[in-house]
């Protein structure tokens, strides 16, 4: 049995949670004299008195949560918030249709990035602040999920990481939750602050930096121009975006111990060796393919593909040039990073480094098996063992995603989208990157896709932020029979 | 230390085979008048000569084949036999050059049937006769491999047939494989004769006849009419075809028991099961699509969808309409079905209908395990467990598969082929297929492939063919240490 008593509690606590973080915009309004001060005062309290509502009438002594209801509360949570969450766009107008609404705050919680709007600089400061706020709060989420939450739901091989947490390891998942996610926090509040900084120093305003900075430490890509960062012609500001992309691609709990003085950490983790790896070998060919394409000087050209490697690869999707000019080998290269996804651990979302690393040594190591049918053979990872287990459970987690790309792809189809916007879109959406290939480039946006493709792509968000298993599990006839 | 005397021996005795059967076009050219017929004698006899050479200094007691002899022999036949059989294109002119005559031949005994023509029809018989009977040949090469051979190499799940075939299983290959082949022969060659009967009763020469059920045994799709048997009007010879293609994708090891009487095997087999109901589903699908299209009537659009998704499942790729013109929905489905393949034990290539099989049944398990995390739930087949090993070795093989397809892919892009081109022609080679998507679709040829394109595409042809591991196998440093 499945206690919906403390399901609903939680969701109710997140909600009272929500209305206050969409009052933050307030101020903004206020100094720059917007139009949207009362809708975000209804929709902040309004939603803040729903949860208080719902969170009294569930009040109840028994606050285990289970494996059981773990599944659900995470996957309840992100669509109740993104419900919410859209309640001011369509109240104040600036995003008329509760599809597109829906679809954006979706693409905003799940740290997607991937956008309706035709005119983002239009909004005002209050709901641009909001709109960034909600990439801040999932990536926020998702810090706690993979770091803690989803190694004892036994999800997708992140029981890897478990071990690398500090904290208890009880089977009831509240005290080692909240101890996680305070230290963890701690420091994605503490870069947030550092990137807005340097962003200031680099000449955004004091509200595009703060924006930008919650959207980059959430590799969310939301950004408060329409062109996204191409907008800013300063090296200094790239750069710093590309610094503060990568280390929200980085494992927090690597991070973690790196602060606290272990930076040999670094040197000992074969996710992160291999996540710098991938970065710098793409970045060099696509570097180099640019260049002797006369696509400009060795810095711009170096720039240029580093940026978009750094943000394709940690699921960013923040933009300075298009690539969908460069040709079709670098198209084809970019669809293909929309695969790979930065660090488990971290903020980012996709396939991620760590199961690819696994399933390329794993199926190295099957060669040899092949030569040495006698022999066992495991895979290593941080000079440990991985259990036989956790691989089946990362292939069973590849073929998934897969499967739902396919099927999505087919979907997509279906409803009149061409063959690259069709699996451009499912890709970028599955892989919570943001801009993808075809009508859905780097240049474009999600507004002209068909209403019913925008509910299609906002479940694949949510399916991919919830790294596939934790909805899957709850659609399995295993999970309500016992 | 590998054993290279019997490894030249072997490649000896197979030459000499191949240029016998270079000489069987003769009669036909003949008969009909035709220009090829010294170019086949010398070819024939010269391949023929060099083998008997070869074979006769290699003679040697010591005959056994070890696993690591095998995997070399497997690999070194194909080459061998398309480099030879190149050689009497080149020399009558017909193929100028040697690279498309190469792709050609490769795409023959691979039973691809990607060609590189541009007007069959002006080609002599003889030579026709010797392009359709390399696929034969690669066919009758195809059965042995997967139910003798790649199984006692323990190669991409194979061993799961080892039970199924008669015959004695020991570590040295010549006995079995020489039973095994005999008896699956026997069944390939009275299917051939059938169907050539058919076909002739149906409209067709005598000649043409013999040469489509050559290679739609075979499945692989090289057709006497530039059109493909979309040269032929009558429904009939379309049924005929769709039967013996479905037939050519059924494992020979069962239709071996189907033959002696053993019906039930096919209801007790879970591939053959699954394998019709994916060529079922996908018919169904297709049809009501065209059909609502106004495509035709409702034969039309039937016969339409069951010719192309059985001639694109079973790997043969004989055409009898361009499903490049039926919209993105159904061009996305028929990419996907690059990847499917029939049944192992089959002529047809591929992933292959059991891979997919297990690999779904696996996910799907790993959802209950995540439920039971203290459970053994193992995969079954046939009513049998699945040893662990073989689905380990199967994920391997299809993220090779993967792997294979995306780095020729990105070559591909390279050379300057566009998207869908680049992906399909590399799909449609590793899957021993035919036609593909793009400028390679179900009407164009490789004629314009770049020669270096050429000579990848071959190679991919070979990989697939050889189910990928007899080709890695000898590539990976373990190989040659030990």
């Amino acid at each position: 049995m499945v206690k919906k008593n403390i399901i609903l509690n939680v969701v109710g606590f997140i909600l009272i949670m929500e209305g206050f973080f969409m009052l933050l915009g307030i101020p903004f309004s206020l100094y720059f004299d917007d139009n949207d001060i009362g809708i975000l005062l209804v929709s902040g309290l309004g939603t803040s008195l729903i949860g208080l509502l719902l969170f009294l009438i569930t009040k109840n002594k028994d606050d285990d949560i289970r494996k059981r209801e773990g599944y659900i509360i995470v996957s309840i949570s992100w669509i109740v918030m993104s419900a919410f969450g859209a309640i001011p766009f369509v109240l104040h107008g600036s995003i008329p249709s509760y599809t597109d609404a829906f679809f954006e705050t979706m693409s905003g919680f799940t740290t997607t990035g991937a956008s309706i709007l035709n005119d983002i600089e239009s909004l005002p400061h209050g709901l641009l602040f909001w709109r960034s706020i909600t990439q801040w709060l999932g990536g926020m989420g998702m810090i706690v999920l993979s770091l803690a939450i989803l190694p004892i739901l036994g999800i997708g091989g992140m029981q890897l990481f478990v071990a690398e947490v500090p904290g208890p390891t009880k089977d009831k998942l509240h005290p080692r939750v909240r101890e996680t996610a305070m230290r963890l926090w701690g420091i994605y509040v503490l870069f947030t602050l550092l990137e807005t900084l340097l962003l200031i120093i680099g000449g955004m305003t004091f509200f595009d930096a703060i924006c930008h900075s919650f959207t980059t430490m959430a590799t969310g890509g939301f950004s408060t121009k329409q062109s996204s960062i191409a907008f800013y012609q300063s090296p200094f500001i790239h750069y710093v975006i590309i610094v503060f992309m990568f280390i929200a691609g980085t494992n927090f709990a690597l991070l973690y111990h790196v602060l606290h003085g272990k930076i040999g950490n670094l040197k000992d983790n074969d996710e992160f060796k291999f996540y710098t790896f991938i970065v710098l070998f793409w970045t060099i060919v696509i570097s180099a393919t640019l260049y002797f394409a006369n696509y400009g000087g060795v810095e711009i050209s170096f720039r240029d593909s580093l940026f978009q490697v750094v943000s394709i690869i940690t699921t960013t999707g923040f933009v300075t040039a298009d690539y969908e000019v460069w040709g079709t080998f670098l198209l084809l290269i970019f669809f293909l990073l929309l695969f790979s996804g930065s660090c488990a651990g971290s903020t980012g979302g996709s396939i991620k480094v760590v199961r690819h690393y696994l399933l390329l040594k794993n199926s190295l190591l099957e060669l040899r098996r092949l030569i040495h049918p006698r022999a066992i053979i495991p895979v290593r990872f941080n000079k440990h063992s991985v259990s036989q287990d956790i691989v089946s459970n990362i292939l069973a987690f590849f073929l998934f995603y897969m499967f739902i790309f396919i099927l999505g792809s087919i979907i997509m189809s279906l409803l009149g989208m061409d063959f690259l916007s069709a699996i451009g879109s499912v890709a970028t959406s599955l892989g919570n990157v943001g801009p993808a290939i075809g009508s859905v480039g780097p240049t474009d946006n999600f507004a002209n896709v068909p209403t019913i493709g925008k509910w299609v792509l906002s479940f694949l968000m949510l399916m991919g932020r919830l790294e596939l298993f934790t909805i899957l599990v709850i659609f399995s006839p295993a999970f309500w029979k016992s």
